[in-house]
């Protein structure tokens, strides 16, 4: 490990001036191999299938472990659309002249070393070895034991393709699952040559990693995501939104896990929204005034509210107005992502600047929390810290400054 | 301790909200009431020089202790500066609109609870809650034991002024300095009641700092400057950018430590910036070839290279050009500041984009490291990290952002 940190950032010193001509050609050529190894990718993908159900794993845990030829296609189209990318690294964030005639300027410069953690899905080695690699960071990828087999041949093809184009033989490293004191030293920071870590997976990954990183972790634990549903709504445009944030994919950190509605509105709102759910094959947990409107809700409890359910689930509860709706979020909430349908715009900007979240929303579905869909491009993940990443992260966000000063000769009186 | 955790988190809420007006207001109001302090100030200071005294601090110590009505002035007035400084909270640093009609911006917020960890200097106590306060962050003080009076009545003034303007009680809370677990409580987080800890003082702190925080740090552990004369220098801009970075003010980070020569120049140039700066009372400690210029050289050890001085001393190297010049600078520097004295745009550009540091700069002197030179107004440090705040640290860097989307009913297909 202790020589992977070396590389690493050996590597990292020649990524922060390789040119965005070479890094696109090590994205697109790692593509092209990933499409010829497609054989060799199933049946490395099989054998941690085969060992996976040996050991029993859940139907979920193997759909996250599958790799068919699709998902390979996908892994390399992904690459491709991380090479159109626009290259953050020497991009200008401002300049500005002073009086005495300096001119600053403040530009991109990559992070450094990043390290990544992950468990079954084995698609994140490339996805996140690609977003390092474009933002000139180096990276070291810890995968989960049970997708060994894939990670190791994706993690070779991405090596075989970036080398084709002369970049660093360990741009991206893989650390061996054997190896079982990896995490622990990644965390560590290994001897200062790791700047971030970014864990993929499940909240106990999570916390874990936030727990003990002696480094910046880019995460967000869990997202319970609200939607909150003023008098002032219109009725069809809240139903469009609540069906959306809950159901169009329920395993995503953005959708919904709590419904409030405003009382002054719960009387011809709250049946509807209820219905429609239940109706959707949606399991609804409420309070006693929802419970009042459907024979079909069930009782929630108190730790309803602060449960990411992840599945076709949701807590719902009536609050007297705004202001009781955001003392439930700062209460319950996990800082990610909660969104507001109501016609008023003032009340919309209470809640706007009022709630403490990465991503607020106004009459907008909660499934709209992705980098993609804010016009980012491929993320890395989302961050509900405060610090330095917040929301999605994507290449800029991979990113530090430095302040270039130009001068004539000024000296400071 | 943990009372006054929770005490901030609150402060903290009210503030993220509260009006420019009514800050500025709070900040105008302080810099009365330390004025009208006035004599009260110079009292507790008085109990302070004398403890100190009796205890035989250094006179470097004692005038760092030292506060007399020009200094008590210049505090005041450095509040009413801060208030007159744009408000970042709430400004938006980008907006887009999305092909489906979403509109995001990216609104500055504070980023929560502030800890400080300041040694001897009493002003630190109003700086440094002023600028937590514009950027509407609750600040949590720890300053040095020798200035506890000193920093008792300051810190009194400050949260009569803000009360004055209705400001939160625990806007700005001082640690008494009898609590000696308090740095470590506060380096821990405080209960997740601190999000990021400063701190200002000498190279102990600093690195204790560093070693035991578990939240993030604004800092630099030290500035070991450089500049490089490259051999295409002008002299005469030379000499004047040499002298100015290393005797203006030799106890600032931004000082210049170390001088690198290129050989190419060594023969016209090395021995007049030697003389100018031996001349004025420097000492010199060079390398072999730097020694066989001027019989006053005193010889520079490895340590040398890598020895903040912040002093009248400097260390000076011949160097064969640019590259072997940014080896020196990446193998022995710190990350802060470094400027490059040529009149070779194409040397200047490659110098700029490859050395490392927060700052980099072209023709002009290592001492405008300084937020106020760079025109953000006043600075609560400067952080050499690559992490959420780089270079000097202003009200700006203070804040975190958050996503604000509006739409108009759409939901994510």
């Amino acid at each position: 490990m202790t020589e992977m940190g070396k590389h690493a950032r050996a590597a990292a010193e020649k990524l922060s001036m390789a040119p965005t001509k070479q890094k696109d050609a090590g994205l697109i050529g790692a593509a092209m191999v990933i499409r010829a190894n497609v054989d060799d990718i199933l049946a490395a993908n099989a054998k941690d299938l085969a060992a996976a159900k040996e050991k029993g794993l859940s139907g979920a845990m193997l759909d996250r472990l599958l790799l068919d030829e699709k998902r390979i296609e996908a892994m390399a189209k992904g690459l491709e659309d991380i090479a159109a990318l626009p290259d953050p690294v020497g991009s200008k964030i401002a300049e500005w002249d002073r009086p005495n005639g300096l001119h600053i300027e403040r530009i991109r410069v990559p992070l450094g070393v990043i390290g990544i953690i992950y468990e079954s899905r084995p698609n994140v080695t490339a996805d996140a070895g690609a977003l390092c690699l474009k933002s000139g960071n180096a990276a070291i990828l810890r995968g989960g034991s049970e997708s060994s087999h894939s990670s190791r041949i994706i993690h070779e093809s991405l090596v075989e393709g970036f080398m084709a184009a002369n970049l660093p033989e360990h741009a991206i490293q893989l650390v061996p699952t054997t190896d079982r004191a990896a995490v622990g030293e990644m965390l560590a920071g290994l001897n200062g040559n790791i700047d971030v870590i970014v864990p993929r997976g499940g909240k106990s990954l999570v916390a874990r990693v936030q727990a003990e990183a002696r480094v910046p972790v880019f995460a967000h634990l869990e997202g319970i995501c609200h939607v909150y549903v003023d008098k002032d709504a219109d009725l069809e445009m809240a139903r469009k939104i609540v069906m959306n944030a809950k159901l169009r994919r329920t395993g995503v950190c953005g959708s919904a896990e709590t419904l409030l509605v405003d009382e002054a509105c719960a009387a011809t709102h709250l049946p509807v929204l209820v219905k429609d759910l239940i109706d959707a094959g949606c399991e609804v947990r409420g309070d006693e005034r929802t419970r009042a409107v459907d024979a079909r809700v069930k009782p929630a409890t108190e730790a309803d509210w602060s449960t990411e359910y992840l599945d076709a689930i949701i807590s719902v509860r009536v609050v007297n107005g705004i202001e009781e709706a955001m003392r439930h979020i700062a209460h319950y909430g996990s800082h990610h992502t909660e969104s507001i349908v109501t016609a008023n715009q003032k009340t919309a900007d209470r809640f706007l600047a009022t709630v403490d979240s990465a991503i607020v929303l106004h009459n907008a579905s909660t499934q709209f929390a992705d980098g993609g869909e804010f016009g980012m491009g491929a993320e890395i993940g989302i961050a509900t810290g405060k610090f330095h990443a917040r929301g999605p992260v994507g290449v800029e966000q991979l990113t530090s400054f430095k302040y270039v000063v130009r001068g004539t000769g000024q000296i400071r009186p």
